[in-house]
């Protein structure tokens, strides 16, 4: 492939990453435990912004957040075609993330409750804030062989349409 | 709650995720990367085993393999709501794991191509392996509220049905 079709290639990769993140709203967070070091998958809703970072409301009594108060280090998955028996021949994205505790919790609350409306019933509880995961590389498959890492420049200079 | 009440919703709660495991067959695996200690989600099929363990069929090429091939630590999340818009309400379960490299091909193919018929395009691949996630500790979450850690002793105790 001549450097040109490489560097379009990647873009589309890009795009297509991009384009996963807006249509989605749920995704599976990993993070690291503190007690024995493992990786810990939950589920878990997301608003996505602008620039391809995502915001998660996470509760102070859920293991993920305690794990995440420790270690910022996480991932998540976006995968719309889970739990159908060709998922994997369908598209994903793994998100390498920090996540960072937001200090103003008004900065996304309007625009959570318009993606996530049933979070009205928690969204001004004391023990839930908002986190924002800062995407520092993602790795995108589309389905059997059409993979790639993106770096965070690539990522974020990526247009979802 | 009584030590008896406390106890059969303990047991109860073993049930309703070895039922989780043996209805499903589509999960998001947890490693840590090599490179960084960061924790990495990724798409997998899985086949469950009758004491509660699952097998899954990783290619070499795969990032979660070479992750899993220097760190065995690994976690398992079955959520068959993910994706819809209520599955913070609905059922799901984590399970934290020690992968195994199964030595013996055949010990789990015939099982695993009936779970997953469309393996047959790569199962024989040689850059394809099985591996064992025993169960060292199980988190079950039942919607709002219910919601708990099982020990592997308990985990394995209980029935699916």
């Amino acid at each position: 492939m001549s450097q040109n079709g490489e560097s379009s290639n990647r873009t589309n990769l890009g795009q297509a990453a991009r384009a996963l993140v807006v249509a989605n709203a749920q995704a599976v967070l990993s993070t690291l435990r503190t007690e024995d070091g493992y990786p810990y998958a939950s589920a878990v809703d997301y608003l996505a912004l602008g620039n391809g970072d995502i915001v998660l409301l996470l509760s102070r009594l859920a293991e993920h957040r305690k794990y995440l108060s420790h270690d910022p280090r996480a991932s998540v998955l976006i995968a719309p075609a889970l739990n159908s028996s060709d998922m994997l021949a369908k598209s994903r994205l793994t998100l390498i993330a920090r996540a960072v505790e937001v200090s103003d919790r008004n900065e996304f609350r309007d625009a959570y409750l318009a993606r996530h409306p049933q979070a009205r019933d928690y969204i001004d509880f004391s023990d839930f804030s908002f986190y924002r995961l800062s995407v520092e590389k993602a790795r995108y498959i589309s389905g059997f062989g059409r993979m790639g890492w993106l770096s965070a420049d690539e990522y974020r200079a990526a247009h979802p349409d």
